[in-house]
């Protein structure tokens, strides 16, 4: 049990005293959920967005642009734009991020894929929203330069660095400041 | 002592009883000390921010770009600018914000002194640096307007809303993450 994210060996005992418990039927029920999980979901054949088909809705949707790809890190980041309801594009799942030091290279990420999608495109626009971390900016780097190579007509932009709603000039962190004034825009 | 910011009444019987076991001549460097912030410091004749002189270090500086004002809500956004190392123009502190509510209008702050700061400027340029919040926004809006009367060739900028440094898509505030949709710059 404490193999599981965010469940420490308190939680793990608490988990196990509470299955033993339970009765062989309440046991069956939750390990055949916890299989279930694995056998009807899969990544979408197109974004890579965890979906429970060939194609994920987004990508199966007819009100999409599909000449928009939003590139984010993982399923939970396109659950996070879904939310916002300001996105009408369709999404691209990197399923991570470059990273050397973790052994994460370019054939790691579904990097191929995305760049499969973009030979054909004419008029396409590939929105970058990497965490605005270090990896996050050597992945948009990296990116940016294998988008062109395959298709040059490709507009790559990147999502805006700045001041979140609610927060306070004062307490920004000097970086924040620094992207926050770099990319200001006529008001 | 509860009245000064931040100190409950724990904290106030703490400092009262710490002030009790020192002796009068402790006592009275700390009140000189405390009757010389009011008596040596004041709000600078520019931009308002708090100094020891007539003008701030920063008005007097010859260095800086005095075609390009940054206008914030407080002296201390001014000190976090400052920390970040990568602004050369001034500042211009408005003492607050707008706020109906609190019945705080145009009057109680430094507006008009801006606006006189800009009359004479051919090319400047007015960064707006208000927090991201609703009275930010009206605040914003309410001295674009003003501005634009009183000189309309002042470029009038606002700093970038968007994800800042350090911070995950996936938990990202809807509205923060409509603000870094739009405010896409090309990478």
């Amino acid at each position: 049990m404490s193999k599981l994210p965010g469940v420490g060996p308190k939680m793990a005992s608490r988990l196990a005293f509470y299955l033993l418990q339970k009765g062989t039927d309440d046991i069956k029920q939750i390990t055949s959920a916890i299989e279930g999980i694995t056998e009807s979901l899969r990544q979408c054949s197109g974004c890579g967005l965890i979906a429970d088909a060939e194609l994920c809705p987004i990508c199966q949707s007819e009100s999409r642009n599909n000449n928009q790809i939003c590139v984010v890190e993982s399923s939970l980041d396109v659950v996070a734009f879904e939310r916002s309801n300001s996105y009408n594009g369709t999404y691209h799942v990197l399923g991570g991020i470059l990273s050397p030091i973790d052994g994460v290279g370019p054939e790691q990420l579904r990097i191929v894929q995305l760049l499969n999608r973009l030979t054909n495109l004419t008029e396409a626009e590939v929105i970058l929203a990497m965490n605005p971390s270090l990896e996050g900016e050597a992945t948009a780097d990296y990116l940016k330069s294998e988008i062109n190579k395959v298709n040059a007509k490709v507009v790559v932009t990147q999502i805006a660095r700045g001041l979140p709603m609610g927060s306070d000039v004062e307490y920004a962190d000097p970086t924040t400041l620094i992207r926050a004034l770099e990319g200001r825009k006529e008001f």
